[in-house]
């Protein structure tokens, strides 16, 4: 099945990316945009169909290598293939 | 208003950042896993109001800052702040 999984820092981490991308839409005239966050996205494919041991199997990917729990947080979601 | 938008590349173009991931996960053991992609996720919020222009404005974002419309497509949420 697939996968989809946001990763976005926490609230209250700083985000030095969001606030360089907030200070360029200002440069080019986009005035008052605010609280730029930028997140990760990843997508794949698993050969798990049942989706909750996919969902298990993704959830172990996140802790061990695509988010860092310390500071960011993650949401999954499936899909069919 | 609050948008959010979501950069993801064009399928067909390569993804060295994926497939670094993809194998990082075959490493880790996570067998089968295949055609990762990684993408962006930018939050941000907008002063505007009406919907028409909140979404005109962010296209117009995405079109000259956040994005590279050659190799990659974009999406725009809004939700109310």
């Amino acid at each position: 099945m697939k996968a989809r999984v946001e990763i976005t820092l926490k609230p209250g981490v700083l985000d030095p990316q969001g606030q360089a991308i907030g200070h360029a839409l200002a440069g080019l005239g986009f005035a008052g945009v605010d609280n730029v966050r930028q997140g990760k996205l990843i997508e794949l494919d698993l050969p798990e169909s049942d989706p909750a041991k996919a969902r298990a199997q993704v959830d172990e990917m996140c802790r061990t290598l695509l988010a860092n729990p310390v500071i960011e947080r993650y949401a999954i979601q499936l899909a069919e293939a």
